[in-house]
């Protein structure tokens, strides 16, 4: 394979996580510290595909140089910032064979900068994009190499063992679970408290509450936990929560926001619009109101619901330094990847042992395979009674949320870099 | 004053918080490093005032004591456990003067296994317990010392600087705010997120969302903030909102749960059942959703709604190290203020100085004066139009979420300890 020389350009999309900056730096570390033979430069498009299509660019190389030299500083920074620093979008691209002049004018751009290296750093909708810009080059003239670099709270990617930015959620609910637990049983009056944690299609994230529980022989661990991969059921839900009644006065509730019942309705559909966004996906959230009322009508003690909302994904001061040492290596690897010849790959982690000899090794993954697959929580890490998690999910997850980072705080506050 | 010497019970009561063990472990810490002529042993009651009826005790001095000497680290686990790890209660205590007998009984319980000292960790209601069990006292022959410590994130006692508890909830709001700002901002379209933050009478933790804007230019600052100190008003809101999104895309706004309209309803209340609690306060919760069905009725741009909820004040994993080290002074000094003699007295912090001077001294100030009354945010902390905190209230908020605590993780979690 010849060294393709050029410049590269990187964007964020999809919505925030506490690690994307940190996939970022990895791709501008992996360019700066090349010989810089094959990348030259560095673009930074603003607003992901956006800032792309209006030219709205930075240059990364430029902006984390100092003296000729990487500044690490800066880049230590963009590491524990949470969302997109530069900028997101939620735009689907069109289907190259049915729109070719849309990604006509995309290589025309990439053409008059020269820029031969295209980094997308995103979920399973970006993951999407990377794989129909690659389609459009198999038919154009222009050699580029186009690489995927997976980030997503929900887990839900296929060909990986987990993605970035999954762990340092994971971290944030375990931990906040631990508290409200702890919050809950200050009370001796019964009382359930229903936590919604984020997951349309895949029940990872609200698995990770389970590992709250994995001190103080799992009196920080909610007690019932309903994934969006089994069926919801009123009535067994009610029964599940009457049973622990009878043991215990404070019942702790982890549910995803995507469960849904028999006939594929969302249970959290009745308190919402039903509006859609730009991919089709219902819009959710209500899915902790309407079980808060269920209770309030069928059990009849104290109930509350607590929605954890947008911090799940941005709450970067208790990020796994795992997510955000591996999130790193993923942006570093997408850039080594590329440069060796890789296109039309998404960066892939492979899970090389776990428990204490836990770690991953990085492989490309043809991206095609990837865009538009849901990963679901496995049969085996739910239990049969389909209100919590095996033993088996817990060892699964329990290392990705493990170490903690060295945030620099001034004033009290996280000091986050904005560029 | 003659050494009065005896047992001492402590009791914690009200809402958790993420420093209302700091102050128990500062109360142990005191019983145990004295000479222990004047407290022998110190119980600690189980659900406040509930467990001391029911004599559910518990022995603080035989828990945290080992081979002799104070357990030192089962005190630092203390402090970084979140909620009250004796439990906590409700109860309202009847008029000594109309329901005599209530406190007989309790007097009774004292007599009998000698307890002198009683500490009472709490907010407003709790230190009208101890109003009243000192009330009850004068017209006795049983001589006690009766000390209320003071805890509430809600920081509206009076007598006092700011009171434990507050600090550690600020410093969470502040962080997450700054984190929510930073998701928000990803994307270019117009969009309102409006953050609810608790506060039924008083604005200072919704005041503390200022401190997020107090690095980079305060691009982590949400664009509004408002306060129960002043009347609600719809029009007047989304005029607000409307300048605001004329100048950027994504608009942040800070609410009190508690803000309410000319007529005194809340905001919240047409979303809620109007319920009231033991005390006759309203419960409310959802000011955030009724505004978010405000703004998409008058403005229509994107809009959502996020309720902190409870986990602003259990969040110990980002609690305020000033906050920590003054609970645990607090509780110190009670214990030591209570052998000098003091009785019927709340320990209260006297600011000493601003900024790079901040410190603070106790003092013991009479509970009668406290109990029952609120200590809202003044004029000077509230800008002229009503939309924003001034500097002067950034500044005295500013080093109360100063530093942070050394956690103690296993396994990727924080360690609680459970007594």
């Amino acid at each position: 394979m010849s060294l393709l020389k050029g410049a590269a350009i990187v964007g964020q999309s999809g919505g925030p996580t506490a690690a994307i900056n940190a996939t970022l730096a990895g791709v501008i570390s992996g360019v700066l510290s090349s010989d810089r033979e094959a990348i030259s430069e560095l673009y930074g498009m603003r607003n992901g595909i956006d800032g792309l299509l209006e030219e709205n660019l930075v240059s990364l190389t430029d902006i984390f140089s100092k003296n000729g030299k990487t500044d690490e500083d800066k880049l230590k920074l963009l590491c524990q910032t949470p969302a997109a620093a530069l900028g997101s979008c939620r735009r689907k691209l069109p289907d190259p064979d049915k729109d070719p002049d849309f990604f006509r004018s995309i290589i025309e751009i990439f053409k008059r900068r020269g820029i031969r290296y295209f980094f997308y750093i995103g979920g399973n909708d970006s993951m999407d994009t990377v794989a129909k810009l690659t389609k459009y080059l198999k038919s154009c003239d222009y050699e580029m190499r186009c690489v995927g670099v997976p980030k997503t709270i929900d887990n839900d990617l296929v060909g990986t063992d987990h993605t970035p930015g999954f762990g340092s959620a994971a971290k944030y609910i375990a931990c906040t679970m631990q508290e409200i637990v702890r919050d809950c049983s200050v009370y001796k009056i019964p009382a359930v408290t229903i936590v919604e944690i984020m997951g349309r299609d895949a029940g990872w994230l609200t698995a990770s509450a389970a590992l709250s529980g994995t001190e103080n022989n799992g009196q920080g661990a909610p007690d019932l936990i309903y994934l969006p991969e089994r069926t919801f059921d009123n009535d067994r839900f009610i029964s599940d929560v009457k049973e622990v009644l009878e043991k215990k006065s404070a019942v702790v509730v982890a549910v995803s926001e995507g469960v849904r019942y028999k006939d594929g309705t969302y249970v959290g559909e009745g308190t919402q619009s039903g509006a859609l966004d730009v991919f089709g996906h219902k819009y959710l959230a209500g899915t902790g109101k309407a079980l808060e009322q269920l209770v309030k009508e069928k059990v009849g003690c104290k109930v509350r619901s607590v929605e954890l909302n947008i911090c799940q994904r941005c709450a970067s001061h208790i990020a796994s330094k795992t997510d955000i040492d591996e999130s790193v290596q993923t942006g570093l690897s997408a850039v080594s990847s590329s440069v060796q010849g890789s296109t039309g790959v998404m960066i892939s982690a492979v899970r090389t042992g776990n428990g204490d000899n836990y770690g991953i090794k990085f492989s490309a993954e043809e991206i095609s395979k990837i865009a538009n697959a849901i990963s679901a929580v496995p049969d085996e890490f739910i239990t049969d009674d389909n209100n919590y998690v095996t033993d088996a999910c817990i060892d699964y997850l329990k290392p990705l949320i493990c170490g903690e980072c060295d945030i620099i705080y001034k004033g009290g506050m996280p000091v986050h870099l904005i560029i």
